[in-house]
């Protein structure tokens, strides 16, 4: 028998794969290579960054809500609800992600970085907001509840780590993609180490 | 084993997914940012409202069909025709979705309007024609026929309510709009509201 | 347990949903709506009979390959590969439904119209070819031998039809058209009404 | 009750038939067909040479995935990390794909033919990172060691060949890819032709 969820974990999966790689459309291929194609290739950086960040931040997001439904086993009409709207931000991603690609490095890459640091700022607060409600209502397994609350401590860091990045932004776009990089690599790194040493 | 309609359902879950996703691509980056990148996004409004809309508009289709396909247990030829004529309209809603994002605020908004409301006047018709056959032809749980009968009544609540909204466009295009989004808060919110009161 | 095709299933499911999804990407917001958009929305109408017979078409193919992926119950490395060049003729079609809805009523229709027959042609070879290497090999449920033959008749039946619409294009792009809307009305409709009468 | 990386297959299965289905959007209609749309379609052999590649070369690594996930039975954090690296490398595709395809036949086709068989160099590494580490932590059923151990040469082989494809492309881009063509059809056979010896 298919368990409750799976239907939700299909769709979503369905959401996730199609915006992480909907995100490789952004990245154009140069129109006029002047200087040769390999320059004009590298020019285009700003594509690349946005491109491998909103990869990483999207693949972290998926690898997030597998381990979520690892631990929900019932489901209901507001999870359905809260659910979707975490997709509405899974979704828009490649939006801020190519205004971020078109104006990094330009006068107006601080407009842009906000837009695009603002963007993961909610998806966090959606995540939290999801998670939150499956624990109150119960809709998760009762053996795991210890490892529910270890979760809510983290998930609660994703979106202030996001506006520490969008904060910095006001500052450096620079320092903010730098530390937005960092974060992606934490996120990614640490989970598989722990595992490891265990 | 599988069930008999879970291949339907995998196939229907990925045009949703699909549809859905590609909503995003409608929303162009800003061309020539005049005035500031800030304005320039904020003036794109016409686009947000018309993604957030059929974002709404789609994910309420994607949980009906999900409700729908659980009391769906066997499946036929017609079954399938009639599912790829509903996922027919569902495919089809990035086009009008497109159409009003550019004409909204425009002087030829209200055939923009008529356009995209008619095509959820249609998908309506179609989910209705969908879940009429499965009950006539006997497709669904047999223990399920009293749900079965209070769903028909809803389903025969919404190409109505789109035809009001397809009519509102002829007086004023706003109001037409400020329903929808109405339509769409109600949709996603009382089932939710219902299981808590529960 | 999963059943060994279940993967094959799943992959070509989305493939099938990703093709018939994006076919409406190319259906484009008329640029310049002179005379009204009313009347720009009606010069497109060969955009609308491309996006349709194409949705019809890969929906009708998503339906065979469904029944007979009932019917196989094992595979191997040629299925596989043969499954592959299925797809790779599933996933072409936006391409031709392009170049037809550009050109049809142009003076280059019948070049785009023999291109759009054709990839169905190949697509209807390769469904043969798929289908009889797995009755060949005995990857089908043993149960089935019965309905396997007569799915072999009727699939011979497909690449001639379309072979039929080229040469027709040759003559008169207009009737290879109603041929080819012919029938993807009679694939999707006299299975359904068997099953009514049975 | 679903195996414990059915969610992986599925999020995986998701983003190779994404990236193989959208290649088709780099192979544009003709946009002034100059000498008749028929000579216009054939001008266009290298988006045709592009597209049919990566389709084939996106096809085996599925298959190879496919292949790989029959044996892998558990997960962990870092596993679903380095899927994600790799499924990474493959929604990359269609970006060298569409530049292969603007450049082939062009002054700048050699940085174009680089640059598209160094993805597929790194793909190929990504692949012996996942398996080798899928095997070095036991995630792998424990009675398959010995065709593990024979994949393991297999997959080896991949980065190599890729590597040839690249270094052969400073001395003769038509050379390289038809060695990348035989590539494709080579590893797209034997395997169906030795399962048929058997």
């Amino acid at each position: 028998m298919q368990s409750e969820t799976s239907r939700i974990e299909a769709f979503s999966d369905g959401v996730f794969a199609i915006a992480i790689t909907l995100l490789i459309l952004e990245v154009k291929v140069p129109a006029s290579p002047q200087g040769g194609l390999g320059a004009a290739l590298l020019r285009q950086w700003p594509s690349y960054v946005g491109f491998l960040l909103s990869f990483a931040f999207i693949g972290i997001m998926w690898m997030s809500h597998h381990r979520m439904f690892t631990l929900i086993k019932r489901t209901n009409d507001t999870l359905l609800v809260l659910n979707l709207l975490l997709l509405l931000g899974v979704t828009v991603v490649p939006f801020p992600t190519a205004v971020l690609a078109v104006h990094l490095g330009g006068p107006e890459e601080k407009t842009a970085a906000v837009l695009y640091n603002a963007t993961f700022v909610i998806i966090g607060i959606m995540f939290n907001i999801l998670w939150r409600y499956a624990v109150a209502r119960r809709l998760i397994d009762p053996s795991a509840l210890r490892s529910a609350a270890s979760m809510s401590r983290q998930y609660a860091f994703g979106p202030i780590v996001y506006l520490i990045c969008l904060a910095l932004a006001w500052v450096s776009v620079k320092a903010s993609l730098a530390l937005s990089i960092g974060i992606a690599i934490f996120f990614a790194l640490p989970p598989g180490l722990l595992v490891r040493r265990k």
